[in-house]
């Protein structure tokens, strides 16, 4: 379906055509582009909110800046879409987030307008620092880099390690807070207390201006000398200088708060600043969601709806004549829950995915005992762990490519003490159209190397379930990990009574003759449907869901490899280092030669489509694990021949 | 030799043993605390300034504290020898940092009195935090969390992320700011030049003091009505209650600053703040070795000076008849400027490590080309990130373990955009004295999962330089680690011409027979000792320096794995998913089935001690691998016979 662009819009084809509007015309631009994100999400789907909620500040910036010279770069990347459609993508936009179409968030590959791939939170103002220091290196004065940044991406530490760096490195950097209250839930903390008291109460610069007027009328009579007023003067300067403000404590000048939907007055801002050396912050309101209505008022479930009927505003559900198997992420949230219940010392703990994880169930019912903590993955383990001295058994989910920022804690405030941290990797393993910035390709690797360990992933609900049960047993006293990917399991009827499974311990799910599956995780269904696919060819492999990659079921895989010459091994998650490399290493010492195939993601970049579409580019879905055994079914009897 | 501590010292076994000294004879323990530590310290190494700097601090805070109820962590651990001594360690303290002795940082299992295992920065608040969310959640109301923290910890973003939190858990929670504006060297950022800011200039109390005074004596006069008094009033009080002061924004109770020496007033004050509930943070300002006249002069170099002369100052150094081969530290150091000179491209960055890492010679000679940007790994990462997208080739050296922060930005914002920063890992592999939570165990698998990265391993100094040299040409495209170890590589004369060595390409040293042993980096020296000890013997293994644990030399791999039966790998990294993993898995790619032996970190917790003890313990010395080389050689003589 051809989704036609506004009259105005049409004639964009790159900022310089944007420059020639008039400005008194950019408010149709903004109406144009914002109802084009509109026509084409609904249909296409996509990220929304957040690119309706900056369609001004978009048409300002590349307005204002002289673009792609002057750098601009966009945090995480959500809200970029405004920014796509006006530097040359209009046309491919609705190709967005599809198997090799555009990205969704910016992406240096795609386009000399992305400065930098994003996709994560909180990277901008360092980047952006970088850029414009390498500028003054190279003494291109005139050059200008622009970071805009959310209040919820402020909340990460690396923004203010940025800021930190910002106000004393002399450099041109622009940091544009695009402050709406929001993450994808809404923003938590005392940094949202604090923006939105200055932003609502009493304006920073309102208070400025007041207290110097009235000091201004200030009269110097008998009983105020002027050496008091002189004092006062200079106890408010001191305040107003170098106290008042949290940003301008950092060395920042802060402008604003201004209203982020009033163009004109952005692209004057924008001018003035553009011009005004040194680091600096420009604090805007805006609203998620801006200028549809739905959206602007459940602003977490319009983030990413789906596709949906742009008039009514019906979000579109796909209809079953049978019941259809949950989502992973909904098992954790009811079952956290159903397990907290019984076991006092449970908590749930999530950096801002109180959505996305389903942990916002348990936030609900049991508001005392799980939490959002902000973004910030590093202080989500540690206050974890801390929690986890004082005998909590803390649940703290984070998404796998998120976990990364998380690494060190997890090394040397949890596995280092032995701290009995349940670490719930939500969106393990490749996660479709978020691409190469989201896909959990690494945390089999990274958090295998680590000592003291216990990783484990579920092939269906029930299993999720019993690990986390075992995981909050008493006699568990280890670091546990719960890899599950995003979406829906295997099983409709999964609600059914606990049961500990023993650490280490996989099961073999099928004997069979010549090769064995040896499968980590979900993918075990890619396995068991190839099998039943050979079954009906005569092959008969066998199949084993391991369930932990480290410790390793030692026993189950003494048998495999005995019985067994030929072994595929399946994993959702990176082949250098996983749980292959974890079945070669206990072959090596144990002395077993057999031949192994290792089947997961690949050691590049595997950009973002449907997960269909990508587990069929990596091979690992059932036909490839099928076509692989056939292989070697195959050369075996060739062999034997 | 033994070492007494003071009389009164003496009779403190344990915090309650100090409670019953007499508030005025404190001072005398705070002075026989801090001989006690000169004592052991010059004649059995050490950190040294730090602890100096809190003595007064220890005391009053298991003086005014209940502790081990109320739960005090310190950050980063430096500073806790004086908190040791007085809690039950004293006697022992003699063995600090020694094989089986006593821990240079806090260690849970060392005493209940150390809450939390600390030695990376930035820990505290999170920890603390968690203890005290637990105490509420258990209805411990008069159980106290307390997190002692420095100006340099404070930079790192996962402070700031705690704050955040705190500022809104409600919990009873104190933050110590210990203010000395030092990291181990000079802290830096915009942070540090505002903390010396309200310290120095104008107390933030005294400035709220002197406000309110004055405002109580305003004069309601005819032209200075009552309106406008109340807005003044209203004006004032709103820059004091929310913007104010940078943590105050955070929504924390802000108290100080005071002099962190003076015992009395720190034992008052802390008693008052035990009984405020809420989160607090309280200023304190110390100086770092206070009470060693050369500590407090000198302060990064007394961090950790080694043995030394109490009396003189003078520190010892080691006499040698020969040149002596440079820390592979200084040969970096040396190195960058050398190929700087001749290549404007070349950035240095270090996040608060110059001496550490030598950047310093750099940042002296060319201030406008290296940087110290504060302890923040992540954004130390990706402003270098943000640097490569301009063309500019910055080295960022960051210690192998504290890289574990930055994993994410690595990933993110270096990897996927396959920019060419350096990656300078310094301190790779066992660190000797320093311990678990500082060992460079992991970064070959963290490393090696990560596509598009380049990751090597110099021998020796002059394959250092030549590794800087390739990672800093215009055709060098991909990002480029470089490991190697704390301290002395092997030449003495090691200031040759650059060499480009190709990317994945390793070096055969010696041919052999029966087995090869294929090193990666600086263990190649204890293979080609062994290898020594070995021919005595006519035991001939091959030896490979594979240089690149990612690519391989695959060429390479194919001479080793065709013409030796039996491999052996020695790398100074764990053995989970590391160098020797990647062998595995090309012998696994290419059908090999060669008979391998795989030497490196085992898969648990190294405690600390020498190198040297460490080595051994973990069966990578030369003995060791002479040892395994010659099993391999009976077992083949035994199977051909």
């Amino acid at each position: 379906m051809h989704i036609e662009p506004g009259s105005l819009l049409k004639t964009i084809n790159s900022p310089e055509d944007l420059k020639k509007v008039p400005r008194e015309q950019l408010h149709q631009v903004c109406d144009e582009l914002r109802q084009y994100i509109i026509d084409v999400v609904s249909v296409h789907g996509g990220h929304f909110a957040a690119s309706l909620g900056v369609v001004e500040l978009s048409v300002a910036l590349h307005y204002a800046y002289n673009t792609p010279y002057d750098q601009l770069v966009w945090d995480v990347g959500h809200q970029a879409y405004g920014h796509k459609i006006l530097t040359g993508r209009r046309d491919a936009f609705p190709s967005n987030r599809k198997y090799k179409g555009l990205s969704g968030f910016p992406k240096r590959s795609e386009s000399e307008y992305d400065t930098f791939g994003v996709g994560h939170s909180s990277t901008s103002i360092s980047a952006a620092l970088g850029m414009a220091m390498a500028a003054k290196y190279k003494g291109e004065t005139d050059r200008k880099a622009v970071a805009v940044i959310g209040d919820g991406s402020m909340t990460a530490g690396m923004a203010f390690e940025a800021m930190n760096h910002a106000g004393v490195a002399d450099s041109d950097v622009l940091i544009i807070l695009n402050d709406n209250c929001m993450s994808i839930d809404p923003n938590v903390g005392a940094l949202k207390a604090y923006l939105t008291d200055i932003s609502t109460s009493h304006t920073y610069n309102k208070l400025r201006d007041d207290v110097w007027k009235i000091l201004g009328k200030l009269p110097i009579g008998k009983r105020f000398t002027r050496e008091m007023a002189s004092k006062l003067e200079a106890g408010i300067k001191g305040m107003v200088n170098k106290s008042s403000n949290l940003f301008e404590a950092l060395n920042l000048r802060y402008f604003g708060p201004i209203d982020g939907h009033n163009i004109t007055k952005l692209v004057d801002t924008l001018k003035d600043l553009r011009d005004i050396p040194g680091p600096k912050l420009l604090h805007i309101v805006t609203v998620k969601g801006k200028g549809y209505a739905l959206a602007e008022k459940d602003q977490t479930k319009w983030h990413a709806p789906g596709l949906f009927d742009k008039i009514t505003g019906e979000i579109y559900k796909k209809k079953f004549d049978t019941p259809q198997p949950p989502k992973y992420q909904d098992v954790f949230g009811h079952t956290i829950i159903e397990l907290a219940e019984h076991n006092k010392k449970i908590f749930g703990i999530t950096p801002a995915m109180p959505s996305g994880s389903s942990l916002k169930f348990m936030m609900e019912k049991m508001p005392d005992r799980a939490f959002d903590v902000g973004i910030c993955e590093q202080h989500a383990v540690t206050v974890s762990a801390g929690m986890a001295t004082q005998g909590m058994r803390v649940f703290c989910n984070i998404y796998s490519s998120f976990m990364q920022r998380a690494f060190d804690q997890v090394v040397h405030d949890v596995a280092i003490q032995k701290l009995p941290v349940v670490l719930c990797l939500d969106r393990a393993g490749l996660v479709g159209e978020d691409g190469p910035t989201h896909h959990g390709a690494y945390d089999i690797p990274y958090f295998r190397c680590i000592p003291n360990m216990v990783i484990s992933a579920p092939m269906n609900e029930q299993e999720l379930r019993n690990l986390m049960y075992t995981a909050q047993l008493e006699s568990t006293e280890l670091p546990f990990v719960i890899r599950y990917p995003r979406g829906e399991g295997m099983l409709s009827d999964w609600r059914k009574p606990f049961e500990e499974i023993t650490i280490g311990k996989g099961r073999k799910l099928r004997d069979g003759k010549d090769v064995a599956i040896l499968s980590f995780g979900h993918p075990g269904n890619f396995a068991a449907a190839a099998i039943r696919e050979l079954r009906g060819e005569g092959i008969t492999p066998a199949h084993f869901d391991m369930r932990f990659a480290k410790p390793l079921d030692e026993e189950l895989l003494h048998e495999a490899l005995t019985n067994y010459e030929r072994i595929v091994t399946v994993e959702d998650g990176t082949v250098v280092g996983g749980f292959g490399s974890a079945i070669l290493e206990f072959m090596q010492q144990h002395g077993y030669k057999n031949e192994v195939r290792i089947l997961g993601i690949p050691d590049r970049l595997v950009e973002h489509g449907t997960l269909k579409e990508l587990h069929h580019e990596c091979g690992y879905d059932a036909a490839a694990i099928a076509a692989e055994v056939r292989s070697l079914t195959t050369s075996n009897m060739a062999e034997a021949i």
